[in-house]
């Protein structure tokens, strides 16, 4: 154990200057003009960032490696001769004209922790291992770099993307991985400690409650589905109105009846109708194809089946009641899963001894800590977001928060690896 | 006048085999798997096929140029000193993966009509000349090529590309044109005689009615608009439902609304939404803006102005009932042009003649007559379709009916030179 006493490890706290220049140097990569960010995964950008995060942590003197899903980790390694890994992560990709907070947070706070742990003296039992997921937001594949990690992603997830394939195979190829090399990337779960991972809420339920700190109780399921409703193309002017099979209008009534749907029978559930790409897609042709993308969510696992079949059965019917046909792929489907109950009261007790208020709550969002999930202890951080807004250059959390954030994970690390005792 | 007798003349047909082997040819520019052709305006196909029909111009000792315009003309020139010019023309320009006849069949026509003028040893009053519009389809500007040559272009109307506007400046200064070079394109209409273009019909009529040929009484006229309707970026997951200001939610209604009206209530008229580009266009973002592509229809240009006020208002009303804002572009419009009524009756005299019968009816769609019938006496001919089938690889004329065109054009070309007489 190390050289500190106990009452200066309970005052430990992370140094808030050298962390907000990390956040302001990070949120360079990629700005927007509005404020925000756009990092797509593999993007120019998304790359700037990675190299920009291993460069602060080989300079603080942190072992660095990349694995062979693409996942950028810092590492600092316990005196002991044989130590499992506590992993501290989140991702550095943002969804196209994304904000400042959403994965960047996370990974600066991880690094923010190995460098107050290293800088201490403290000398743990476990590594400590900051990690940058890679694609969490899915550019091509959803929380690609922590399925591959717990093992949990198949091949033919790898199929799914939603852009085009050969994007997807270009990007990998340029950065040197391939489809062997991810799904090579499993840890054996002996291996690891646990997982915890600081994000901000991307709802406004923490600012409207004044709560400082949320820890997640379970983490919401994600279907995603492509829909291609399928009709005739035909001229837009010589072709009778009556006669068309006009792609649009089924997908156009599946957007709106899907969302009702939602509203009056699955509440607590959500979903969105986040792309519709139209073929031939001109003014003067009506429209023989429209590609509807789907995804809904629910922290239920039954509810979550139940809408999925009743919003498929909608489809069809929708097709069927404008004489279309529908083609139908299920690209992606991750599991509703509950967070560590061992981990929430580490957070919990970290946060009351920081005189932080918590609050409990299910994540609408998927979490790369949903992946960790399956295959050891973990729970999730979450810091208030002002106005709730997230996916957007409106992401906003005041500093305090982002600072309460990573002392929270920096006692919950310290708890978890023995160190501090639960109050 | 020429040296052939009465008698020899009306007896004067096209080249059957030369004018098939042409055809099979011409299609073979940008042929799709599926039988149709991919020639949008300035795409390399396109600008093949603009070539070979130059070449085998020039290989029959035809005069050929390109005009300001990128106008692809070949001409017939008369004996006479001083001459006006009878233009016959359409377009080699599709829609994207469209149809072998749509503009091709009307140029092949063309030249086959001069091929076949100049080997009859007939000497005309009046140049002929076999013109390729430019962009009819309007994959940057629609009936670009013919409304320069009308003088009917205005500066503005070369802002208003559905595309990017840069992808159609960098498209013009590939062909060496520029906006000031289209806009010079103009003739003086004194200077033309009058124009005449075959076209297939776009729709079941004449299949139906067992007509031969069709005479087009008028021209529909086309107005375009882009919509835009905009909401607010928020995350799929943690936004609850009834905070989501969703741009698709404001679009979708539309779409269904506007062609309910349209069948409703404006009989006779045609709506088409071609495209609905959403942005960021991810399933895991609330879309917060759907640009919609809007056309509409009509031959009668009061009814057009109503159809368009009420679709303005429609499209305030759903941006309104979803807690959007609505960006409102009017792209183009084409007025209704009525033919003429002498050159109508020249086609139904050559039609006659020739033992076809004939059927009148307004175009649903719009053509390069209705830019030219605003400076010269204009007339269409139009094919029977078979299934109607427009602007899409199943397009399909039955090869006597593309000959019967091309003989009614020749002898409506040899009336309105003073040839024939009206039977």
């Amino acid at each position: 154990m190390g050289i500190v006493t106990e009452y200066s490890v309970s005052d430990l706290r992370v140094d808030g200057e050298r962390f907000r220049a990390n956040f302001e140097a990070l949120a360079r990569f990629g700005q927007t003009a509005d404020g925000g960010v756009h990092r797509p995964a593999f993007s120019p950008a998304h790359l700037q960032a990675r190299r920009w995060f291993h460069e602060q942590a080989a300079r603080a003197g942190l072992e660095v490696w990349v694995d062979g899903a693409g996942n950028h980790s810092a590492q600092l390694r316990s005196d002991q001769a044989v130590a499992t890994t506590l992993l501290l992560g989140s991702h550095l990709d943002s969804v196209p004209n994304g904000g400042r907070f959403d994965g960047a947070l996370g990974v600066l706070c991880a690094l923010e922790v190995l460098q107050t742990v290293q800088q201490s003296g403290i000398s743990l039992d476990v590594n400590l291992e900051a990690i940058d997921f890679t694609d969490e937001e899915g550019a091509y594949v959803g929380l690609l770099g922590s399925r591959a990690l717990a093992g949990k992603l198949r091949p033919e997830d790898l199929e799914s993307s939603p852009g085009t394939h050969k994007a997807f195979v270009d990007a990998l190829e340029r950065n040197g991985l391939t489809a062997l090399s991810i799904l090579s990337a499993s840890r054996v779960p002996a291996s690891l400690a646990g997982y915890l991972e600081v994000h901000v809420e991307q709802g406004p339920r923490l600012a409207e409650s004044g709560a400082d700190i949320g820890i997640v109780t379970s983490m919401v399921g994600i279907t995603r589905y492509r829909l291609k409703f399928l009709g005739r193309a035909d001229h837009a002017g010589t072709t009778a109105m009556r006669y068309r099979r006009d792609a649009s209008q089924g997908a156009s009534a599946f957007a709106l009846v899907a969302r009702d749907i939602v509203m009056q029978e699955y509440r607590g559930c959500t979903i969105n109708v986040g792309n519709m790409a139209f073929e031939p897609g001109v003014f003067n042709v009506v429209p023989d194809a429209v590609d509807v993308w789907l995804e809904f969510r629910s922290s239920d696992d039954e509810q979550l089946q139940r809408l999925e079949s009743a919003l498929v059965e909608q489809a069809y019917l929708q097709a069927k009641h404008f004489g279309l046909e529908l083609r139908v792929r299920r690209m992606e489907a991750i599991a509703p899963a509950p967070m560590s109950a061992k981990v929430r009261g580490v957070i919990e007790a970290s946060s009351q001894a920081l005189g932080l208020r918590t609050r409990s709550l299910p994540s609408g969002a998927g979490h790369d800590a949903q992946s960790l999930a399956t295959v050891c202890p973990s729970g999730m951080i979450f810091v208030p977001s002002v106005g709730g807004h997230s996916h957007s250059p409106k992401e906003l959390t005041r500093w305090q928060d982002c600072v309460n954030g990573a002392n929270v994970l920096l006692h919950s690390v310290l708890r978890m690896a023995g160190f501090e005792q639960a109050g």
